[in-house]
């Protein structure tokens, strides 16, 4: 075991803390990260307020996470002391499920073991990535390639690959028009992965305000859902829209918007359920999907992909001491479009 | 014009009555069509007691329709007199939209023009099968094979087709588990064409009374939705579900159902919004979607499959006296698996 810093959570109503927490031994498959970049997500802050249920505290969250190897197990074979790595939002799965065994181990059907708050293969409860070191089985550790800037890098491990994911298995491409709802973290990722692809894509912002940063990540158009004209316009007009709102929507309106076939896939939920007249989802064919992250093969593949087409999230660098500050400015949507833990202030 | 013998309800809350209609002289496009057996559909229920809206009394409905041509236009080239054909929902549509020139006239962007209670081109309510006589445009005329059973032939034209198409949009076949939810007109269809494709086809009923009929259609399993453990056995099985159930259903209990990339097809509607918890979504990528009916091009597919495949609805015929009588069995489940009314008493 070794004691290392952390930033934590010690109550569902408290502030975050400095403080200590205990690493496991370097295991035959299990390698030491030293922590450079540790991204801030809108899930972090659900769970220590404890909003998608109750955890123990203190905890630890954080799931988008680069770093560098200082020390690997006997068996590690995928991963060296000195490379750039990252990880993501799981640390295990029961890799013998049918979907583990297809590379997707993010629907586990034993349930994946989470960055944070789940019961880890010792019965611990797994501590993420506002610290400044994770030890983590080799096969959930990712190679972050050296061309993605490094501070840019940790967003992708969550908000890059939670977008990626359902682009690319609803095959955002030339041809085909994708409209992204919402422009924060998981957004801006949507917007420039998808344009990456080739896809034509518009922005559905509450308001015009980000207009310019829509096109400057590559969208062609940008409305405001404000503006109820914005759906009567742009009705039966896209093969895929990806949600990235967790407040409530209303259903109808989006699904409207969907050409033949079209899907319009949440990556973002509220925590009540949503109203859904089923007659809008006869015409066109319509579908309303759900995404989870991504499996680590294609986690792996989005990283290369972002490194050779050039594509990083915007980031706003902090130190541990602005935690909470950052946590109230995301809860205002006051981020442009991540913030991400310079980890050797913590 | 031609004065022809009719059922028609004269108001949302009266008996259906015999009377007379008006059917338009045949047009250079035209096909006129002696009925010969005009099935009843819930939704023709719906219809007349104006629960899906208010329509024009006295209305005809029945938009499952098969007969023999007794008379062409002089442009009419895919039929001739003495064809055995049929007519569904539709009986227009625009033509020029990009679901119309792919085929897809159900989602036809201006609204196709339905067999019944649809303002048709010449501004008249289009008025529908329980009737001795149709006049309809040649290209929303199906061809019916003579192997069909004459008296079975009629609910192909809707339950058939409405089943048909979510089955081979998303691959019913070889290797795909495919539950169908409810045991009615539509339900029966679903489990012999699932079956017929290949698909290893699950019952999904409230009760287990119709297990017997579901092995004779083709099932290879029937549980009952009112035991709850149905929905713990069931976990993560199913590729396809196709739920024929216009009630309220619990939409989070069938999605659970679903193994990955798994669909939830309705292809019946309650008319309040269902709620749906998104999470229930993200597990296996999940997906709500609706479908209706099916294209005229499907609509044929559909017809020659059947025939070749020797598969035909079960029907209960009845004489025009007794359609007051079945719109209650109907309404209590109490026909196996659909009432065909014998025209030639109209």
């Amino acid at each position: 075991m070794r004691t290392v810093n952390a930033v934590a959570a010690p109550s569902a109503t408290e502030p975050l803390i400095r403080t200590t927490i205990e690493r496991r031994d370097v295991g035959p498959k299990d390698v030491l990260i030293e922590i450079a970049y540790a991204g801030i997500c809108h899930s972090d802050i659900h769970t220590v307020r404890g909003e998608w249920g109750e955890i123990q505290y203190p905890q630890v969250v954080g799931h988008e996470i680069v770093g560098v190897v200082t020390e690997v197990g006997d068996e590690v074979s995928s991963h060296a002391v000195g490379d750039r790595v990252g990880v993501g939002c799981m640390v295990n799965s029961c890799r013998e499920c049918e979907n583990c065994k297809a590379g997707l181990e993010q629907y586990c059907y034993e349930g994946n073991i989470g960055t944070y708050t789940a019961v880890d293969r010792d019965g611990s409860i797994t501590q993420g990535g506002y610290s400044t070191h994770i030890v983590v089985d080799e096969d959930f550790v990712l190679r972050v390639p050296e061309s993605i800037p490094y501070e840019a890098a940790a967003p992708l491990l969550c908000a890059g690959i939670t977008t990626y994911s359902p682009l690319a298995h609803w095959k955002a491409g030339p041809g085909k028009k994708v409209a992204v709802v919402g422009l924060g973290g998981l957004g801006h990722m949507a917007v420039k992965i998808a344009a990456a692809m080739g896809a034509e894509v518009t922005v559905l912002s509450q308001t015009t305000a980000k207009h310019a940063d829509s096109e400057r990540f590559g969208a062609v158009a940008h409305y405001a859902t404000k503006e109820s004209e914005t759906f009567d316009t742009l009705a039966n007009t896209f093969d895929l829209i990806i949600n990235t709102v967790s407040a409530k929507l209303d259903l109808g309106a989006y699904l409207g918007l969907l050409r033949l076939d079209g899907v319009l896939v949440s990556v973002g939920a509220p925590p009540e359920p949503l109203p859904v007249q089923v007659f809008s989802l006869f015409n066109n064919r319509r579908s309303f999907a759900g995404s989870s992250i991504g499996g680590i093969a294609e986690t792996q593949e989005m990283l290369d992909f972002c490194a050779e087409r050039g594509i990083a999230p915007e980031v706003e660098l902090i130190d541990a001491d602005q935690v909470n500050e950052a946590y109230e400015r995301v809860m205002s949507s006051d981020v442009r479009y991540r913030f991400v833990i310079d980890a050797s202030t913590i």
